[in-house]
């Protein structure tokens, strides 16, 4: 049997339709469900608003960016206005706007329903923990399925609209740009508030983590939702998008290929809701393995359900099955290795804890260790898959291992963002005054979270590594059609040659910017908590009975802090990496762009990785301790871990995250540009 | 003008012999000096057993690693045994052992003008701070003549007798392999003891760096010498062997480019001894000026002369005289650069210090991000200067650039080495009793050690850089006459394009080999560090009257943990990174090894970078909070800026620069295998 690929169009625009169904049904569901606790409502309420203000601050500085960048496009994109047709530059253009409005909507629902299942959350933790942890994963599953709809529908409309792969990575790049600011001012923001809170909370005072007598927790628990909420979600529906668009790029006029990236795109987010609505645990059961094994539901339906299609339509290809299969099962395979690295069962975790015993130095030391060991697994594995789908498939293979990947996004986003709900939930429990049984079951919700999350950094900065191998092969695409387009057919690429001094030219610069980025966002979070901390010190200072609960702490001033000050590095850091692509394109053109995205990927993995698993492991170090490990709470041991997770807090939620984010924009860049740089008159 | 290259093989000897004539001349002068202090000739005594005991026992270890390795390569390389002929190969064994052997030399000699010059400077900083400046100076120009002129003599030797610079790749290799363990070892060595001294003396106890109560007191100044003279003498002894090698083998049969790479090593060793020579500080000057103005005087001496042998011999190049100027500036201004994150009188360090304020999160996190920061200038200016100096002379002149870099490296060791003797000097000065001011003086002449050691620092890592892309072409070179021999012409390699998979493949794998060696290191650091602490409290708390001075600590116990451990660590991480080359190459052949070669450089310079500029930085920071700033000795801050010393320690004197040996090493591995890999029936 063969279909049309219209045929995948229409069916691509119902199942994104059905998934919209099921999150409007889980909505209602988590709506319909009430809060009870006075103190609750007030604080979740508090939550929202400050989650709100500081969302609309930052879509409305990202929207004057947006409406700059899309007159930029208009004017040069896909070919200078004067030397193109007006009418292909309009359409890039508005698909340009459509990315960046369609991940702002997704980010925007999700952190709404976010902040309306935490409260609920806590309020059902005292029913158990089954209870609790539907609520927890229903509202996170609400954010996945809206994703992956939003990118499914908006994949196939431009391209079918269009009819243009090239117009495809201009909506792309509208979904990754705004991904970069979401993800770095909202990684800011959490960072900002979640150290000052712990340092000034937990290490001076000696109070709880959520005490509502320090002045930063609410601002701490805003920074959950509008940090992994919002900049998560932002982040994962680039990613697809960028795996699709580079899949269509490559697959050309094939129509099998094209079909069969719509067909996986859709058996995978009908997986996904399938693995959805089958997630529950029983009274007694574990939150991670109903977490963990909901993903492997997923995946073996995935993996059946491509086999059944690969049976059915004659025009689809085993090989390529093989390569999306190859992609999925490496990137379950290193949620493994990232599990081993940071789940508090296994052996690396106890050892950096035994590590915090001899003081502070001896945590950061293992952690940074440990986090460089734990990138061996993952880099082997990417450049294992990427090798078996170019031997199945060719360089399409490779875009394909990344869709694969990719395929079970919707259930990697609903775990993560159970995360945060159940994060925020805990501090409403305690905040609440809920008891000790039901903040125990919170605790034991929020510590499934943080294991689940390291596992999904590791899949998602995996894929993001796959998609942007593709890209360099999108990349090499449009830059040599940009050259037979100027006439400049004898510098047509074959490759980037390391030998080349121009390729190895831009591998230099490449490799330095993800680290560089980094370091950006990371002084970021440094200044801002340690101006959140004055302000925090100061409260404590001149409010009196603040100590002692007998006066409230201003938390709108903490909520100011962070926003401002995210909103102020987020340009900056953001702005870099485009900058750095713009300039390295303009120097030494193709060629020493190639290298830039290969330098770019090469490290920005490495790094990804490493700060991502070191920030896991030392926030699970810390958890392992205070369950009375190693002297327990307030022993030295405590004192160094808990310096450690704060280390760790912004190369976990800050920088190591951006940086999928980052090697994605600028691979885009680097694509679109293209045209551009084989103007130049020095260039070919 | 033309001379015959037989000519420059003879002055190369001559001025060998005149580098070692002047170093036995300063080793005389340091000597005729008297030590009179009772107390400092008994610790200085201690501290030259110690190092000694740990050399024997390192260089029995190596030299059965030596031997093995020989047996190895006499066996298989250049060729097979059944396939070439015996005497190339026996000549290859013969100069591997020599490259290790002249290595050995030159460490335990640095290592013994080390410990007889550190109690003389101690001494005569009593006398005012310029004779003892030069005492230090001396003793380390000892050390910096010898490794160089053992690498001139080596070189023209191995290459006069056997006309092959294949061979050389041996001797090289020898050299290196050497280093990578001396490097691993030392730097462990050092560190443990360094790390358990501060943390038991400066932090629990309260009591001074050099307290002679600390029974890790005597390990920490014998780990300066193990470590930082021994290793980093090894160190540079096989960057300035491989830059050479690297250089002779690209430079083929060409008469021109052989005398040139001679005439350049001969001028650079003759301007490195007029600088020597005229180092000197008057009663009021500062000796981090003297120390960086002998560096810029050798740097125009060495320029103005290779100018002049330019204009004076007909078959030398201008071109090829740019690009050893190139590499040469771009190394001075990348130890500027380095001097601009890491000196106590530049911004960065102070912002470091008043993060400190804020608690050891913050000390920790700004550093990493200023040590991301910093790698920027320096990759741009090794990409710069590897794009310079091609466009000028091709893959030779990238060599040129490296042995360029490397030609002051006599200078450049003298500096270095200068660092552990009055590191030493102000440990002996205290224990000693001498008072106040020459403690004062001896201080400043270890601060002046650790900003010239950054500076260093940044410079080596550069250069071996530029020499592992040299080295990049020379393993291509190679392949292709292994292709050849092995009638495998189809196979013959034009460059490795980072989009045949089996490239990318070999990236991702080097890429992490760094990070998985450096990870290695520290954790050995981190492990030895926590048993010595306990020994050390051991000793507290048994020793009767240790705390108030008035019984003896039981130094022996802490060196011989150090020794132990640090050797039992050495084997398993200087292994892993050529093992892994051989995996590499047997998987995908040479293809693979240029991929990983590239991955390796770059992610090895990457992370070399950020963690000597990091640990140098943080050192500087806690140096410059003692010197009374941020609330001085015993503040918060002063507590949270030696956490980040520590945690630099490992950073900057194991891990960091142990980098530079691991990326050449798996350069040389896999040029002297290229010939093994081709033979299997899969490759090609």
């Amino acid at each position: 049997m063969i279909w049309e690929v219209t045929t995948f169009y229409l069916l691509a625009f119902l199942v994104a339709v059905i998934a919209f169904a099921f999150a409007l049904y889980l909505y209602l569901w988590v709506k319909k469900h009430k809060v009870e606790n006075a103190r609750i409502k007030e604080v979740s309420q508090l939550i929202k608003e400050g989650a709100n203000t500081f969302m609309a601050r930052e879509y409305k500085i990202l929207s004057v960016f947006a409406l700059v960048a899309a007159a930029v496009i208009f004017v040069l994109l896909p070919q200078p206005i004067w030397m193109g047709d007006v009418g292909s530059n309009a359409l890039m253009a508005v698909s340009y706007i459509l990315g960046t409005v369609l991940s702002a909507i997704a980010g925007k629902i999700g952190v709404m329903v976010a902040t309306l299942s935490n409260g609920r959350t806590a309020e059902n933790a005292k029913k158990g923990i089954a209870p609790a942890f539907l609520m927890g994963f229903r509202g996170g599953a609400v954010m996945g399925l809206l994703v992956v709809g939003c990118s499914l529908l908006g994949v196939a409309a431009v391209l079918w609209i269009s009819g243009d792969a090239t117009i495809l990575l201009g909506f792309s790049f509208g979904a990754s740009s705004l991904a970069l600011f979401a993800k770095a001012g909202g990684g800011i923001f959490t960072k900002t508030a979640d150290v000052a809170a712990d340092l000034t909370g937990k290490v001076e005072l000696g109070i709880a983590e959520d005490d509502p007598r320090n002045p930063a927790v609410i601002a701490d628990n805003v920074g959950d939702n509008v940090g992994d909420v919002a900049g998560m979600g932002a982040d994962l529906f680039d990613s697809n998008v960028a795996a699709m668009a580079s899949a269509l790029v490559l697959a050309g006029d094939t129509k099998a290929n094209i079909s069969m990236i719509f067909c996986y795109a859709i058996l995978g987010l009908l997986s996904s809701v399938i693995g959805i609505a089958t997630a529950r645990i029983d009274k007694k059961g574990s939150p991670t393995k109903a977490l963990n094994s909901s993903t492997y539901v997923t995946t073996a339906i995935f993996l059946a359900l491509t086999a059944l299609a690969t049976l059915v339509f004659d025009n689809f290809s085993w090989r390529i099955w093989g390569c999306a299969a190859a992609g999925l099962i490496v990137g379950v395979v290193i949620g493994l290795a990232t599990d081993f690295f940071t789940d508090d069962s296994k052996p690396i975790v106890k050892k950096c804890a035994k590590a915090s015993a001899s003081g502070p130095a001896f945590t950061v030391l293992s952690g940074i260790s440990y986090g460089f060991l734990s990138a061996l697994p993952a880099m082997i594995g990417i450049a294992l898959s990427a090798l078996i789908s170019y031997e199945l498939g060719g360089v399409f293979g490779i875009s394909m291992a990344a869709v694969g990947m990719l395929s079970i996004v919707g259930m990697i986003i609903s775990n993560d963002a159970y995360g945060p709900i159940v994060d925020n939930a805990r501090g409403l429990a305690e905040m609440g005054d809920l008891g000790e049984e039901t903040i125990r079951i919170a605790d034991e919700l929020d510590s499934a979270g943080n294991t689940v999350k390291a596992v999904t950094k590791g899949f998602s900065i995996s894929a993001a590594g796959l998609t942007v191998i593709s890209l360099l092969s999108a990349f090499m695409a449009e830059a040599n059609a940009a050259f037979i387009a100027a006439g400049k057919t004898n510098a047509i690429l074959t490759g980037f040659d390391i030998m080349d001094p121009y390729v190895f030219f831009g591998i230099l610069v490449g490799a330095v910017i993800p680290a560089v980025f980094s370091a950006m966002l990371i002084l970021g979070v440094d200044k801002n908590a340690q101006r959140m901390v004055k302000e925090i010190h100061r409260q404590f200072d001149t409010i009196e009975g603040l100590k002692e609960g007998k006066s409230k702490a201003d938390y709108a001033t903490c909520i100011n802090i962070a926003t401002s000050g995210s909103l102020r590095e987020l340009i900056p850091a953001g702005l870099i990496a485009i900058v750095a692509t713009l300039v390295v394109g303009f120097i030494g053109g193709p060629k020493a762009i190639g290298g830039f995205l290969l330098g770019n990927i090469v490290s920005g993995l490495l790094l990804a990785l490493f700060m991502s698993n070191a920030g896991g492991l030392w926030d699970n170090s810390k958890k392992y301790v205070e369950a009375g490990n190693e002297g327990g709470k307030g022993s030295t041991a405590h004192k160094a871990a808990v310096i450690g997770d704060t280390v760790g807090d912004p190369f976990k939620d800050t920088a190591g995250p951006s940086i999928n984010t980052q090697i994605t924009v600028v691979s885009l860049v680097a694509s679109l540009c293209s045209a551009l740089f084989v103007l130049l008159p020095w260039i070919g």
